[in-house]
């Protein structure tokens, strides 16, 4: 089923990179920013540097609470600084609505270091600041460089923390990302390992001038 | 080059795997215990159980701090809640050393759950009561019960934090153990997020009844 997404603070790699895969998939995908208009040249310019595929969705750009308002699911790939203010200027707009929560807590200084969050990760703070929506944490450990060519094969994993229903949700749009396996990581409150895994993957990226990601070995076939 | 391997605490699944495979490998791998006697039996009950093979080095067990004191590097696999009290207690025969801590801060109350750790992980927490050794954390993601069977393969990565000179040596001796790779996964700080993996791999494991690993996926052949 095709779906509606925002991407909330969609106007940075990860969120370019996941409107990319999502629009090629047959997705309508709408860059949230804060800036309306900055939101809007960016789906523009990105939509001009997209291959012709057939059966590619619809991509546009606009203000965050304009994208959410007009969409059946929300993606958020704000910086983490920007994470708590905007989730919760977006409380109406996200009512009702699943939110799939990609927000690592880092910060630089020399290398990638975690931010300590009161709730224990990002996705559990924005459960606690939309209590009206369904949140669920997934595609923290994609790299973002990677989704934004698409041609460039995903080999990896994506990790899905939160309720089932909205694990089964995103689990099936995660894997029309060709090469993307979805995989259930549990409860919403181990979330924090999930977005530890891209602290560590940022600093492997920068030790081998690598583009990696995660999978899971040993799980049965199909599943 | 042939170690003299310590497993403080070497009496569980985690340890006996190691065991066995280190064996193998060639290696002398003294099976430590806070109780001398269990730590012997165990060892005699798993070097009965091993196949004979070529090259294979000494199996034999005893206390923690006689099995340090002899060894050349040791291993901590114990649980949690004996880590601190039994590296304190260790701090003698353990100085000079390398000592690989594998324990995960995790507790069982419907299902594994995180232990906080005011050190930040417990391969912190080793290094900070060890001031005279050299700590890296390493082994954590690896399943015990393929461990233990000799014939099975393992598809795991083995994810190594510390320093570089003890990350060269254990990563080494990690990829002595067939079907494993050895990735620098940065700075000791980072080891909350390595030991944060295995808390994820426990929960699954239990929802797909299978013994999975990790694999960082995009890597440069040969690194």
């Amino acid at each position: 089923m095709a779906e509606t997404i925002a991407i909330i603070g969609g106007t940075g790699p990860e969120g370019r990179g996941l409107a990319t895969r999502l629009v090629l998939a047959g997705h309508t995908v709408i860059i949230g920013s804060r800036d309306a208009e900055r939101g809007a040249s960016i789906a523009a310019e990105l939509k001009a540097s997209l291959p012709a595929r057939d059966g590619a969705g619809a991509l546009r750009g606009g203000g965050n609470a304009e994208a959410c308002s007009e969409a059946t699911l929300a993606i958020v790939t704000v910086p983490y600084s920007a994470h708590a203010p905007t989730l919760e200027a977006l409380r109406g707009p996200l009512s009702g609505k699943l939110v799939v929560d990609a927000v690592v807590p880092v910060r630089f200084e020399r290398g990638p270091r975690p931010v300590e969050v009161a709730a224990g990760s990002a996705t559990e703070e924005a459960a606690a600041l939309l209590p009206d929506s369904t949140v669920v944490g997934a595609f923290h450990n994609l790299d973002a460089e990677t989704l934004l060519d698409p041609d460039l094969p995903v080999d990896a994993d994506v990790l899905l923390t939160g309720g089932s229903e909205g694990k089964r949700r995103t689990g099936a749009l995660a894997e029309q990302i060709a090469g993307v396996r979805a995989v259930d990581a549990g409860p919403l409150r181990y979330s924090r390992f999930v977005e530890g895994i891209t602290i560590l993957l940022i600093g492997i990226n920068g030790r081998h001038r690598a583009h990696t990601g995660i999978r899971i070995a040993g799980l049965p076939e199909g599943e």
